[in-house]
């Protein structure tokens, strides 16, 4: 089948299959959006397929305001709240989105994820921030589009591209970045950070945040403007 | 070999290969059944056999009287525990037992997993029951019957399906569903919820539980009569 | 290369390679002996090298003196802690040594591991006990030959294979069996009690012991004179 | 491509290709290097390449000034951090660092690792040291040497061979051996032995370290003039 979004659907394809290839989600537990900003579509997962069933032709592609412009099934039942991110924030080329085990522990306590170490800071300089509960009545009005309006709303006065991931309260993680696979990527960081963090409050319930100057400087090695992490 | 139970006896055989595929077991340490309603009958494992040598010549077709109906080798030594479930639940497909790790833990803890989380909400909308630890007399009278009786009396007054799991106190969970495979990936989401319940509890030991109607919407979200996950 | 011990070389490899395979071993850290009652002599693996490069032929055969009967390679640096054991408890194929992260957390703690569970009873109806650390005249004498007496000293009174497991304080289990294999599969199963032990008194620090009756009948289950499970 | 240095790229090459192999990195977070002490030269893994990508041709080698000698891409960001070790520590071959989880807790915790069992003492008879935080001074003057110097005086009056492993404060492992791939199995080693410490500090937070006469003997056992294990 030729469609003028096959490489966007194959960007979303390979994002949906590294999240299980990362261990970050069993069954069907998590999806991967990518964004063509150009043509202002994005293409995700299709609800509830297993990752081993999904090919480029089985991702739905939508335009912002959530009408499907291609494809034949179902999208994730989370695309509200991709949308809301990708209206919101502007710059991202993809958003990811799993129940990854210590993410989602430090969304049910929850609480913010402490910046402990350079692990941390090589992704934000910040703490990962925690949304508030989803109110009953933005829950009622609609779920999924609530859910993103919460995460915008956390984000008041913030670069989403300095912090690109968030603990959904009670719910879990969503992550984003300059595209499908790295937002994946990201939301594999997350879980890593998240592991380490509950591992050394295990050693010492007390352990402080990294110190501003080392965390600010990692951040920077991989990210300002001096960055010199890589090849790029 | 024909047999009339050949699909289902195929069907027993793809769950029991799925348990230890999902890390839900080590050596011989879990089973699961399928369930014919028309013909009454279950396919179930053998017991003791390895995974790795069984093949749907080896499932062991028993009435629910736990007659063996077909099959040459003896069935699963919780077979008897299977029957009771299939008898009182009437609609259920499939049943499962496995010792996945942090399902166990909870069992040995003896307490109900709670619902901390949109994961656990996914599944059910209530903690994960606990039956009470059987009595001297229940287990010298049968062991494996009065296992599945003590699960019968911890869901009086319950819709088995809309709690499809329980913990066996000092043992260790049991699911189900409206099939083998659906009973199977049911054990892989409740030691999930497990393990990430012990991980919130090691953030902060008084985690409060998912709100109500956050709890509600993700069940019905997926499982209610405005159900919108998946392709069905 | 034809050898009188060829079998028994290859029992042991098989064993030893079970070892990684089950994931109870990075690197070295763990070994296991195959022994002939009638031929008096054991195989074992060779020191310090990698799963990937054993083969039968680097099997070292030696009888119950220590003596290499056969083989080119120097034994497992704990091949006189099996032979201790093998002269001790007489009815016992095969000995495990490993150094599994939860079994070893509890010979570091130095402490029994309690019977929480049916998990836990399948393999043992009583704790899994530890032995006191090992004296500097013992370990002076010969370190090895009194880890095995150390062991042996524990289980006085007791029937080895009641109980075919043990943690050496400080160091760490070791397991044995009527096989080679079943001493790994015992290393596999003391490894999932161990971890779900730990699990358990995270979610509560006083969890109980499983009653005298739950325990004995799963223990007699798999192993007493009215046993039910397998095929055997 | 024909290279004097290509017996360095390859094992340089080998051993980065275990880092992911032994679950030690996701991602890029490990890079290892091996030195040829009488060229003077070593080669590492090239900065931000996923190891997939990785070949004996992508190795960078440079010189001990911190120069490339030889290979077309940006060498690992912590590779001056390596060249620091490689002066200091005279007869070193490999240098590894990653960001395994457990060895990152205790990093984060800013603690050393205790010695509580054989498995630790089989690679260093003495605590794994924690460096301090680096200082705001020595992170403005070169981050990296800084973080290299700040590991060279925590070991200070201590032979860098028999503890051929720290923490960097915040950070995460260092070690180092007589070759690359020893270094990133003492990576393996170390990742087992800060995992084995917080599971026993779960079961006690009191657990004693291991005596003196044990731990020396395990550790005399493998590296000592009467070392006995292994086929060397």
């Amino acid at each position: 089948m030729s469609s003028a979004y096959q490489s966007l659907r194959e960007e979303a394809l390979a994002a949906n299959l590294e999240i299980p290839r990362l261990g970050l989600a069993i069954l069907t537990w998590g999806n991967a959006s990518a964004f063509d900003a150009q043509k202002g579509v994005l293409a995700i997962k299709p609800s509830g397929l297993p990752y081993g069933e999904l090919n480029a032709d089985s991702m739905v592609v939508l335009d912002l305001e959530g009408k499907v412009v291609e494809g034949r099934l179902r999208p994730s039942s989370d695309t509200k709240t991709h949308i809301v991110l990708y209206r919101a924030f502007g710059k991202i080329g993809g958003v990811c989105h799993t129940h990854s085990a210590h993410a989602v522990a430090w969304a049910q306590a929850r609480r913010p994820i402490p910046c402990l170490g350079t692990t941390h800071a090589d992704q934000t300089a910040s703490p990962v921030p925690c949304t508030p509960m989803i109110s009953a009545g933005a829950l009622a009005a609609d779920y999924e589009r609530g859910t993103g309006e919460l995460i915008v709303e956390t984000f008041a006065g913030r670069d989403p591209l300095h912090t690109p991931m968030v603990l959904v309260a009670g719910h879990g993680p969503f992550t984003w970045g300059a595209s499908a696979m790295k937002a994946v990527h990201g939301a594999a960081s997350l879980e890593e950070m998240a592991r380490m963090a509950i591992l050394t409050l295990s050693i010492d319930p007390s352990a402080e945040p990294l110190p501003e100057h080392v965390m600010r400087k990692h951040w920077e090695r991989k990210h300002g403007p001096k960055a010199h992490y890589g090849q790029g």
